[in-house]
């Protein structure tokens, strides 16, 4: 009998690599530079907060007064003044009675979801939702249902003839591959009307949608309501670090009690909790960098729709635009960045029909030569990419 | 027909909240202010590292540098040269061939779970496991057995007897509430005799275990195996925030594709990655500060053994000492609070055995005046909780 040497155990993962380059999937990590020349419009950073000097002072200051890390879970010694500080300030920005920070968005999610479920509860979930709340349904042990994108009636219909007698319509505010809106208003009243709860994912609203940069749930007037539940991020539009979860204050107890992606987790770090209570104090001081931010997604979508590409229309700082196979979506987005421009490029599975794209995020300090850089370039190459679909 | 308010939709949480209450289960955060003459006894940071000034300005120097966050997906724009250098010096100093660093430790473990197995897998868990690593077996579509704690015999037989042809066993290296080890050595023997990977979780062996605090998977000469995957996390020895997986460069390829808590999460903020990086150095440096905080540990459970309590052995930096009940676990760490002694309490359900017990964490930076002082407090305020369960 052969001594086994251990080296075959992952031999399947070379073979799935294969299948992977074969159909053009191949990903690859590409580090960036501290600073650099290049167009930016593949970051999250909605509102360029990230390397705002206010925003990278605080946190920097903060690593040096309370530490690098928080040290411990949030219920034994991760929890500092700072943490219920951002807490009550988040609350109080968006409208909601209470918040609770967590490590990340995506743990903000998985908290949320398994917190307010379990066997006895029905999840009604749009079919685009972000991957985070994906894998709370999948965690939850609820009976999960999928309902097709933005149907309110399907919703309605999987409410009204579920087998449990707890319900949750969970659904993203801003799709985020395409930035499209979810129907939040109506599945909010159909909640209302079936007795369930909405549990939202305001990542890609918050800082860019409703008064002042308050988010979608703030701006459908629901951030209020005793049976809705809001997830943000504080990486994306706050330049920092981390997640929450907004919503009345006995939902929040339940989450600090039960959530064990909270429970379970190291504390985030004090750095990112300041550089986030930072970016909000910067968002009441400039109420119009949401505004900028989404005239510049409108500009770069309406500037690439008249050059010819399948471009979505903006509600939000997301700009998509198809591309015709994954192959031809990563030699754009390359030829994209050999020319100075950074963008997103999504393809299978990360995209939920299967249509490969560019992302591209606007941002609220894009200059007009900016946007001008962009087009051109994104025009130039996209024809060789064959990308332009229809005439002008 | 009356219109509904909504308002009783989340009713059935305060009758969670009420059982909790009966039982002697209620948790509350407890947040902390910058500084305090309290000795910590609490947290994870078992080197001192993460106040070191060496540490924290490193922090703040980055997030100056190169901003308060990522920005983005690691697989878009969240990915520094930072981070780039972080995992080269993780797996160098773990000996390991490749490293990924993740948000976190509960990212990292649901991570290497999910993307080393699916439904054409069978994961053999200890029944000890760390929650995140309970959450990637549930999320994992893999058939899962929960092998007896440390319980080399059940794992064979598991493996021997499973009905898919991957495999994987999956333990804590150093187990959280007792701070007991895994029989790596056997564990991973057993594993090469069945084609099956071992992933362990070093999260409280690195920095405290091993040559230098190179880990418990190091010591136990197993980190270049072509059939062993190790997490850790940069958020207790390290002083930091966020996690890592280690292994096979072909596996870190993998988890860099396919891991959605990898892909579909913000990168690591640039303050953490520094933070991590030089918390590295220091160790490096300072080789002898693993061996403090054991020798630390294992002089606190003797003393409070010779004083009665049902103290564990220590064999990293944890040590736990049993109570009669929840109720007087609560009571016992807040006496001993209340005395200036922080100490963390652990209840049903984070004790896989039911046991409520203190839980102290040993650092490399007590002085034999922190001891002499923790002793005391503890063994005062045990007396009256009720603790002593043997005679001297």
């Amino acid at each position: 009998m052969s001594v086994s040497t251990g080296d075959s155990v992952f031999d399947w993962i070379d073979t799935r690599a294969e299948a992977r380059a074969k159909a053009g999937l191949t990903r690859r990590l590409r580090p960036r530079p501290a600073t650099s020349t290049d167009l930016d419009l593949a970051s999250n950073d909605y509102l360029g907060l990230a390397r705002d000097k206010r925003v990278t002072g605080a946190a920097a200051a903060a690593a040096m007064r309370w530490g690098a890390g928080s040290t411990g879970s949030r219920l034994v010694t991760g929890s500092t003044e700072l943490h219920t500080e951002l807490e009550y300030e988040l609350a109080n920005f968006c409208g909601a009675q209470s918040a609770l920070v967590f490590s990340s968005g995506f743990a903000a999610n998985l908290g949320a979801l398994t917190a307010l479920s379990g066997p006895g509860t029905a999840i009604v979930a749009d079919q685009y939702i972000h991957a985070s709340l994906i894998d709370g349904c999948r965690l939850s042990k609820a009976d999960v249902v999928v309902a097709g994108h933005t149907d309110v009636p399907q919703v309605k219909n999987a409410l009204a003839t579920r087998g449990k007698r707890r319900a949750l319509v969970v659904t993203d505010s801003v799709f985020s591959v395409d930035g499209d809106l979810a129907p939040l208003t109506e599945l909010a009243a159909v909640c209302r009307e079936h007795d369930s709860a909405l549990v939202v994912d305001d990542a890609h609203g918050l800082g860019v949608l409703g008064d002042g940069g308050r988010g979608a749930v703030h701006a459908a007037g629901l951030a209020k309501s005793p049976d809705v539940v809001t997830t943000i991020t504080l990486s994306k539009s706050l330049g920092a670090q981390g997640g929450a979860v907004l919503g009345p204050s006995r939902v929040i107890r339940h989450l600090v009690e039960t959530a064990r992606s909270f429970i379970f987790d190291t504390g985030l770090a004090p750095g990112s909790v300041a550089a986030a209570l930072t970016a909000l104090k910067v968002l009441r001081e400039e109420p119009d960098r949401p505004g900028r931010a989404l005239a510049a997604a409108v500009e770069l979508s309406e500037r690439l729709r008249a050059a010819g590409f399948r471009a979505s229309t903006p509600t939000a700082a997301v700009v998509s635009v198809q591309a015709p196979s994954p192959e031809s979506a990563f030699a754009w987005a390359e030829a994209c960045r050999t020319s100075g421009v950074v963008v997103g490029c999504f393809r299978p599975p990360s995209v939920p029909d299967g249509i490969s794209r560019l992302r591209l995020t606007a941002r609220a300090d894009l200059s007009e030569a900016d946007i001008d850089r962009a087009v051109r370039v994104i025009t130039e190459t996209g024809a060789s990419a064959g990308a332009v679909s229809r005439p002008r």
